[in-house]
């Protein structure tokens, strides 16, 4: 499989691409690629270039060969999560990357026992999942105030689900009951570390919220959004037979 | 909710418990748990000391004011990995502990770069996430040489699975099919970085294991293993209603 490279889409003109410091080291000093050398590369926003590289120094330099545009996947999955300990955040950064969330939405929340993070980490967390999972699409992280702005600025999704407690249904039997179709979105909001409050649970399950389940363990939100997204993605692909088209391999054009 | 401690089962006398010096500096240190506070300790084989603190120097000592025996989920969800990274292993050892697994078989493969771990480490982290989610069983971790010896060694599983690639049914749809019931085992495999060869996936399937996909994202080793826990920790719990008592919520005894 040929190897998968991440640019700002300002760093692409008419037939040339060039790089940020960290990808150049990465492209040129740890994976040693030379003259010659194909490689893909993604804007993050779709577009694949299939290049070759023309130049090393000073700057390295692509020329572009053949420019893809690789469609959104078909049901969009989206996370909302409360602020928690930055370091546990790189986590959800990087695993939903791989998972295939589409964007990110932050909220400080009522039990937040944090309110910030490092969003240039981040980001470098999700290039490099991006990268290693071969999609196309980089995450937008989107911060909200508080749980309230985070329902007002979500209302265009037609699937919303809150990860509550055991009390409720699970998610796997919410899904199955939810009629998920091309073209929809599902989000799932997790709480922070204190989870909820009542006033916020009030809110979430007035707007279309459906509080669910997802499991008798007891989770650290991180592992919960993991675990969350896990089963929608797979429930999806499973039920639906939905092909992510932005996941699918990629095959280098014959010349 | 009281807060649960661990201690080896040798540090348990007739009704008194002692601690090492990690839990002790979490206890008295981190948590400034004072003489007459009430903590709960767990040896990690089920038993749960519901105990009161009756000395802090020069170690600390608690006295044990009611015993229980908690027993083993009714399904026994394990987990077998080929080495991966180290530090991507503490990760699998967390999660996969919160998520309810009940032990570990880590195994060399053909296709894996790595081949040991810091085994002291991996168990700092399974009693923390032990404690966290309130499990009252410590995962064992067993090591073997080749896939062949981690086939030989888990024929007692009834319900083998392995995950390998988007080519074979989902795990989703492989769980509606398999008969969990009751008393069951599972038995999740994972590849490593490189994943399982040829001759190791003929080994698995001659073997009972059940091949299947995790969706069509390209999940990195440790992913993939918290994607396919969380989803069979929660069919089971949606399909079978089954209650892990292990991770049940814990009252304080009336005194």
């Amino acid at each position: 499989m040929i190897e998968l490279f991440y640019t700002k889409p300002e760093n692409v003109s008419d037939n040339e691409i060039s790089f940020d410091d960290f990808e150049e080291k990465h492209i040129l000093q740890i994976l040693k690629k030379d003259i010659n050398d194909k490689i893909l590369v993604t804007d993050g926003r779709g577009n694949v270039y299939q290049s070759i590289i023309i130049r090393k120094k000073p700057r390295l330099l692509v020329t572009i060969k053949k420019n893809e545009k690789r469609p959104k996947p078909k049901i969009n999955i989206c996370l909302g999560v409360g602020f928690i300990r930055p370091n546990r955040l790189d986590f959800i950064f990087e695993k939903a990357t791989e998972l295939g969330v589409g964007n990110f939405y932050l909220f400080r929340s009522q039990f937040s026992n944090y309110s910030s993070g490092n969003f240039t980490r981040y980001q470098k967390i999700m290039r490099q999942a991006l990268k290693q999972s071969q999609r196309f699409y980089l995450p937008e992280i989107n911060v909200f105030d508080s749980v309230q702005l985070f329902i007002e600025q979500t209302t265009h999704f037609n699937n919303k689900i809150v990860a509550i407690g055991s009390e409720h249904p699970s998610l796997l039997k919410n899904l199955n009951k939810m009629p998920i179709k091309n073209n929809d979105s599902v989000l799932l909001a997790i709480g922070s570390e204190g989870g909820f409050s009542e006033k916020e649970i009030g809110q979430l399950c007035e707007n279309n919220f459906s509080p669910v389940s997802l499991g008798k363990n007891r989770l650290r939100a991180e592992t919960a959004a993991i675990t969350g997204i896990s089963v929608i993605q797979l429930h999806i692909y499973t039920e639906l037979q939905l092909i992510c088209p932005d996941n699918s391999g990629f095959h280098w054009v014959q010349q």
